[in-house]
């Protein structure tokens, strides 16, 4: 039996995850989709699907099992009350919300509903490098660890449309969230530098770079560069008692020729992550069919808001501290490093 | 709309290419089975699968419209010639058959029908690394390939059921097969070396050195080792008249610990592989639904069985040809290579 | 015609420079040895050299061409000045002295004596990976440096020896001057955070994480670990505007087996610098012959000592300037980036 | 007290070894020069030395402790013969001679006189990286070696003057002394085999690929390539019983740009064996200031000569043994592995 989709939104990121729901995987239908634009929506659609009217619509169909929202992040806050009060299973592409108090209100609906229906589109937890990264951290043979160096590289980012803000509240959430869930931990303060400016962005402040202070006390520094032209190259590292565990090199053919012995590397964030895209959607079309959600939750949703509004707070040269509610229970047990 | 597919052989690899149908790819729906031991086809048929009791009825029946093989070798030839005779589209895990004349006969039946129907199971043709080397090869930039050094290692085999004629016979098969798809070229003789014997698998002869001469001119040598203890290690580096093209290793956290800085190497073909198949099976089941086949080809299959048969002879020492007949135009144009 | 040596100080390094300078390099006798335990200074004396009983001595004696000076940091104000009153060339190992109004004493005998006799230990520049990472970076092929990550790892530091202070004024200082000169560049602020503390050494403040603002912009951080167990592990990589350079791996066997594909690394110092620290005084000596200095001079081991001292002060959390006197012509011109 | 050498033939690896003796290395004076070209001879030498009219008034010279042989390869038995009967120490460049006859008598000589005298010039020996590949399989940690892969790429050899045979009587003795001295083991035959020609190469045999079977049973595979273009790269892997161990690739910047992550390769076997050229004479001068030799023997460049030789025969496509003659107790213990 196959799990029956609605998806709201059909831009690049819609279309792709209807390519994903009705090529690559299996177990899923996609019955409807809808969007503000309503030919966009009837182009994108499979022949078997229904075009809505309105993200209402969708949810409230019979037809509609479970929901994938791709809309822009200030339509999410309601179109995920809807599905929760719906009781219908949603995953929501990045940003869950755009606002803490937005945040709040969905966390309270969920908490309320009594049980998990939101996945956040956090793809990197999905991806294989990472899940052996955390096994090894997990596993504790390198004792604790102390600190994490992550790297984010764009080759480029589309001129005039990507501000000087971007870095702080769309790039860095990948980093902050991939920090709180390998390290199972929570980010408790964000600093922010901002070094010589490279030349080839315009006034664009790049590259840029944070501190994330983790409640456990690991430090988190983070090099956001968005225009290194050479390609997409996220790295990451942490610094254990004994040891460090560091992502490879992503696979590539080993050439030896005039530019030496050589890999290349992704061309973008398509490219280097789009296995764990899949695997996202795998996992999720597991949990749903159960009527629930599993993977990255409207906590880790939540957290990703704050951390956000702190960074952009933290350009100014500051200490920015963040304070989250106490977690409820339905998105587990407290942090353990919190409690320290 | 799925596939309906049939499977022959529910052992160890038939009941994995059952959850691979079933768990793992789309657009598919396994209809049913039939073993020689009915009670395991029982226990591995999925819910809805009907259990047949022969091959030739699973093959003849309407409800099926494409059938997996994952019978054992000496049965392969009667049921491939039943599935042509029904032209049903048939995937066939190596080896095809088991001998010259068996091969032969698959392909006349194959060529009478008009249309490709056989697909055999050479994984390693899906393989992600694999691919990119073949392109980087294909692409011409580092000129034409002189030299092909193929390594096969597996940690152990099978005590007692692993024959010293199997490196020959089962192991090679698949350095040679992609030996020819590397380098689109065919194999016209072997030569085969017994170095120094490894302590640690008894009588066996382990490793193996085997030099597959080319159409072309193109020399490959092969390193068999199938008791090495550390891992499961495939490496390929292809030397060509400006530049050297390799395998890279298999992606694995990067540690630095007292062991040095170090990455670890799969255990076994089924870690090593897994995307491979999965992505076999995926190709497989587009051209099926096709009513037809692409990939490794009976041609393919007939191949491997003269590599395997003069491998065997060749231990003895000598230079070992091998002719194959004029290729039939239904395997695609004869190899260009062999006209220079 | 050899250069004519004495040795100041015959402790482990001391000893180390004495079998360096005798059975090593070419065109250099050790003439004169002293130090404060003169039984010391007799055990470790070259046949032929002579056993001085002061410093002074030593220096002012006719048969020493050019000193190097391995006695303590507290020491080593005087023994510079008596140098430089005689006009002779003098290799001091690290610290150069202990305050900046010692450095400003040394810098300002130097300058009055209008030539450069003095050149400071600051061995890593004499690497032969660093100096190929500068070719890199000062080829400009990259673009501009933004970020340089330099990572300093130790297996252990003598226990009860090694205080909290040390990673900021003993260790930091090769980090501060690597990247000095890496980036042709000044520190003009330093900022101290306080991660996690590893459980391994004790009371220990340790690892701790260092911020270098250069008078560029471009932003250093520094990892400092100095109880990480698995080795002596120095990396560092330097994020440009089109690409970026790091430091490889230390060349070692790569070894296949139980524990992965790997390399060892590093023990300690000595096996990681040893080429470095050979390098060094084959320089220094060519120099030395000439009556002068080349390498880091006494500027370089002035700014070493405000950046240990800004370090010092910034563990208590804030943003620590440096300023630095107008440089004088014999150090060279001003440091370009510095005048942006 | 420094040792008094004299050179014969000052060409161009003769004046690279003037030069490595008077800048680089301690200990050692050279005293006198010789050449065919008295004028030549008279350019490269150093200034204290003395141009003598042949090389036997060189070696019977009184000031002339020592002797390094860098003339033809012709004039190198008489020169050899000598330098023994003045029971002198002697460095000889490679080829020790030129033919069997000829190696024979130098050893006949050598060990009438009863003490070594003779080092032969395989530098490969003295790499830091072939001297840690060394250590590990020594160890036995991996078990016993059972298959050497060799690789041997030039960019590119001198238009006209590299003939086919070169690689084989030239370019492989690296390969085969390598071979027998990492293994501790002789070669007892010679198989060729020529794979498709480069056509950057003209009418030149390229690559060739030589099999070399050794009296334990070790298969050692050599890939010589000499036109490809891309760099000198010299690669070497030991399969043993339970691991495999290889030589790294070169430290070099590691560069992400454009062009991937990479490494750049060496030019040329300067560039390459640089330090172990230094290496190689620093040891030498010890053995000789002690009036003896260590290192590569006359036995060395006795077995060189006889796989030369086979190599040369075995292109025709047959296998070609090689018989060596007791080995004197000079040279040490019989090869062990020769026994089993």
């Amino acid at each position: 039996m196959s799990l029956k989709v609605g998806i709201i939104g059909t831009g690049m990121i819609g279309q792709d995850h209807i390519r994903r729901l009705t090529k690559v995987l299996s177990g899923v239908e996609v019955v409807g989709v809808t969007d503000i634009d309503q030919a966009r929506a009837a182009a994108a659609a499979p022949e078997v699907a229904e075009v809505f009217a309105t993200p209402t619509a969708l949810i409230s169909s019979e037809k509609v099992q479970a929901v994938v929202i791709c809309s822009w992040g200030p339509a999410h806050e309601e179109q995920l009350l809807t599905c929760i009060a719906a009781g219908k299973p949603v995953f929501c592409e990045k940003p869950l919300v755009t606002s803490e108090a937005a945040a709040l209100r969905v966390m309270e609906a969920e908490v309320a509903f009594g049980r998990r229906l939101v996945q956040v589109g956090f793809m990197r937890r999905f991806d294989a490098d990472y899940r052996r990264l955390k096994a090894v951290i997990d596993s504790g043979r390198l004792g604790a660890p102390l600190l994490f160096h992550s790297v984010h590289r764009n080759a480029s980012v589309p001129e005039g449309l990507y501000t000087s803000e971007m870095p702080l509240n769309d790039t860095l959430v990948h980093d902050a969230d991939i920090a709180r869930w390998l390290l199972s931990d929570e980010v408790t303060g964000v600093e922010v530098r901002v070094p010589r400016r490279s030349s080839r962005g315009g006034e664009l402040r790049d590259p840029i770079f944070v501190l994330l202070h983790m409640a456990s006390g690991v430090l988190v520094d983070v090099e956001i560069s968005v225009n290194i032209a050479y390609g997409y190259d996220i790295r990451g590292e942490v610094s254990c008692e004994t040891g460090v565990a560091a992502l490879p090199n992503r696979p590539a053919t080993l050439i030896s020729d005039s530019n030496g012995i050589r890999q290349a590397i992704p061309e973008d964030w398509r490219e280097r992550f789009i296995e764990a895209y899949d695997q996202e959607f795998r996992e999720w079309l597991v949990a749903a069919a159960a009527g629930t959600a599993t993977g990255p939750s409207t906590w880790d949703g939540y957290a990703a808001t704050l951390v956000a509004d702190a960074a952009l707070r933290a350009v100014s040269g500051g200490f920015e501290s963040i304070n989250l509610i106490a977690k409820p229970s339905l998105y587990g047990p407290p942090t353990a490093m919190a409690a320290e």
